[in-house]
C-alpha cells in the first residue's frame, strides 16, 4: 500500500502524504487506537502518536513503518517535514476541517498543502486476502447471531427493542467487537420505512418481520438482512413481493461481473423489479462497500458515479420493495468479486428460502 | 438560541451562519435523524433535510425553524442565500472538511464563507433547565445500573469483558438509549491504565476493580467512576491512594465556586495530591463538560485554555491516581454550576464510602 501511495506521489508531483482519518491509519498500519497519523515520504513511511500508545504501536504497528512517539504532534511533522525537505504535502480533504487545515497552513510556512479526497478509500476497495478472511469471519459470527435471535424471538411476547438489545448483546457473546450499526428489527408495516428504529412494539403473530444487522469482527464489517414471516402461513401478497425481491437479488449474484459498472449491476435488480411494476417502491442503492466500515466505497446504486468492477471488491446485494401502511421486503447478502472467474461469491450462507425463515 | 446566534452575526458583520454538524443541528432544533442542516439569517431560521425526514422533522424540530424537505441541499442552500440576499456566510470550521469547503465555495459563488470554530459548542455549555432534567435522568439510570452490576460481578467466574458486556446490555434494558462510552472495567494492576480495554481475564478476589462508565437519556450523557474492592477487606496501601483521591475529589466539590477558572478548578485536587506525594501519577484532567456529548467544552485540566466558570455547566471531577503496575484508582462524579449559590451540586448520589463499595 505504500507504494501505491508512493505512485500517487510521483503522479501528483508531490513530496509526502499525510493520513490522518484513523480508520485509514488503521488500514495502512494496524493500529487501533485513538490518536495516530501515518506520513509517507518518497523515502520514508512513518507512524506517529503519543505517549499513551507507546506499547500499542509497538505491539500493533506493521513492520513497514518507523514509529516515533510525540509530545507535540505539529511540532514533529514540522521537524519531519523539514528533516525529509519536503515542500509539497498531500493530505485527506474529506477528513482534514477548515480549521485544522488554516492551523497546518500556519505552523508548517513554506509547505505547499494539497487536499485530496479518497486516496486511501480507493485502496481499501479492493481487499486483502487477511481482510476478506476476517470478512468470512464476521459474516460467519453473523449468521450464528441470526439464527440465535430466531430462536429467541417469541411472537406477542417481545418487543422490537427487546429484540434489538439482544442482538446487541448476543453479538459480543458470541466474539464480535460489536455490531457493525444499530439493529434493524421491524415488524408489520414498519418493515416498509428502509432505516427504521426499533421501537417498544411487541412483535405480532402474522406479520412481516425485516432484521437488518452485523458485527465487526477485528475491524471487519459484515452485514445482512433477512425478512421473516411471524407465523405459520405467509398471506399471498407478501409471498408475491417476496419473489420479486429475491429474484432481482439472486438475478444480480449470478448475472454480476468483472469489468461490468456499479450502475449496470444496480440495473439488474432495478430493471426487473420495475418490470414487475415495483420500480418506484425500490426506493435505494442495490448496496455499498463494506470492510473496515459499513458504507465504504464502491457505491452500487442509479445515482452513483461510475465505478467499473475490477474483482477484489466485497459488498452487500441489498433490493427491496417498500409499500407504504402494508409491509416492506429486503433481503442482502455479502458478495466476494472474484477476479479469476469473474463472477460473484456469496460471503453470505443464510438461507432465503422463505419456508426456513418463520418464527413461530 | 437563534438570538444569540443573530448576535453574533451582528458582532462579526454576518449576513447568515450554517450549522451542518448533527449534535450542534439537534441541540438547536431537537431533530434526531441523520441528515439535517440549519440555517440562521438575520430574520429567518430553517431547518432543512431530505424527503426521508419529513415526517420525523414535523414531528421532532422546533417551532422556532421553518422546515424544508429539499431534493438537493446546495440547490436549496444556495435558493435561500439568494432569496435573503446573503453575501456572507459564517460555518463550522471545526467541522466542514477542506473538500466541502471547496465545493461550497464553487457552488455558492459570489458568498464570502467565513469559518468559526464551536459558536454552537460555546453555547451548549451552559444548560437549559429541560437539559439539567434530561442529565440527571441519565445518571439516575446509570445509578441503578451501578448497583446491578456491583450485584452481577461474581469475583472468580467472570471477566472484565463479560461485566462490560452485561453494562451495554443492563443500560438499555433499563431505559437508556445506549451506554456513552465504551464501559471501563479493569481489575488489578490493569486499574493502572486510565484508558483501559476490557479484557478476557477473570476479575480475582482481593483486587481493585475499576468501573467507568454512562448512558444516554433521550440524548444526554452521564459519566460515573467507582473505584471498588473486590472482596472484604482492602489492603492498607489501596485505602491510602483511595482516600487521598476522594478527599481531593470532595475538596474540588465543596470549595469550587461560579467566577472561579477551570485551571484554578483543577488545581484544587491537583494541589492536594502533589503535596501527598502522588503528582506524577494524576496524568490526566480533573474533568470535562458533558451534555449531548460525553467529553465537550469546558475542559478542567492544567493545560486547557482558560475557562471562567460561569453557573449552569455540567461537568465532571474526576481525579485519580494510577501506580504503574499495582493498581490505579479514580472516582468520578458529575456535577452542576449553580449559578444562585455560586457553589457545585452533585448530580451523582452514588456512595464513595469503601465499606459500601465491595464485590463478594
Amino acid at each position: 500500500m505504500i507504494g501505491k501511495i508512493r505512485n500517487l506521489l510521483s503522479e501528483k508531483g508531490l513530496d509526502a502524504f499525510l493520513v490522518t482519518n484513523l480508520i485509514n491509519v488503521r488500514y495502512l498500519t494496524g493500529f487501533t487506537g485513538s490518536n495516530g497519523q501515518v506520513l509517507i515520504t518518497r523515502d520514508r513511511a512513518v507512524f506517529m502518536s503519543d505517549f499513551r500508545y507507546k506499547l500499542q504501536a509497538r505491539q500493533e504497528v506493521s513492520d513497514s513503518f518507523e514509529v516515533i512517539i510525540y509530545s507535540s504532534y505539529l511540532q514533529e511533522l514540522s521537524k519531519l517535514l523539514k528533516d525529509s525537505s519536503i515542500s509539497s504535502l498531500g493530505l485527506e480533504g474529506n477528513h482534514v476541517s477548515v480549521s485544522s487545515f488554516e492551523n497546518l497552513k500556519k505552523k508548517l510556512e513554506g509547505v505547499e498543502l494539497v487536499p485530496l479526497d479518497g486516496v486511501v478509500e480507493d485502496l481499501r476497495i479492493i481487499k486483502t486476502p487477511e481482510e476478506l478472511e476476517l470478512i468470512r469471519k464476521s459474516q460467519e459470527i453473523n449468521h450464528r447471531l441470526f439464527w440465535e435471535i430466531m430462536n429467541f424471538i417469541e411472537p406477542g411476547k417481545m418487543t422490537e427493542r427487546d429484540v434489538a438489545i439482544e442482538i446487541e448483546y448476543l453479538a459480543k457473546k458470541l466474539g464480535a467487537d460489536d455490531v457493525s450499526f444499530k439493529p434493524i428489527v421491524a415488524s408489520g408495516p414498519h418493515s416498509a420505512l428502509p432505516h427504521a428504529k426499533p421501537r417498544d412494539v411487541i412483535i405480532a403473530p402474522n406479520e412481516v418481520l425485516l432484521l437488518d444487522f452485523g458485527v465487526f469482527y477485528r475491524g471487519y464489517a459484515s452485514d445482512m438482512t433477512r425478512t421473516v414471516w411471524v407465523g405459520s402461513k405467509p398471506t399471498e401478497d407478501f409471498l408475491e413481493i417476496y419473489n420479486i425481491v429475491l429474484d432481482a437479488q439472486e438475478m444480480v449474484e449470478e448475472e454480476a461481473r468483472v469489468g461490468m459498472t456499479n450502475i449496470e449491476i444496480d440495473a439488474i435488480a432495478r430493471n426487473y423489479i420495475s418490470a414487475q411494476g415495483f420500480g418506484e417502491h425500490f426506493g435505494h442503492g442495490l448496496g455499498h462497500g463494506i470492510g473496515l466500515e459499513i458504507h465504504e466505497a464502491p457505491y452500487f446504486s442509479n445515482r452513483a458515479s461510475e465505478y467499473v468492477l475490477k474483482g477484489g471488491e466485497v459488498f452487500t446485494v441489498e433490493p427491496g420493495i417498500y409499500l407504504d401502511g402494508r409491509f416492506g421486503v429486503r433481503i442482502e447478502d455479502m458478495v466476494y468479486a472474484d477476479s479469476r472467474s469473474g463472477a460473484l461469491e456469496l460471503i453470505t450462507r443464510t438461507t432465503k428460502n422463505i419456508n426456513e425463515l418463520k418464527v413461530e
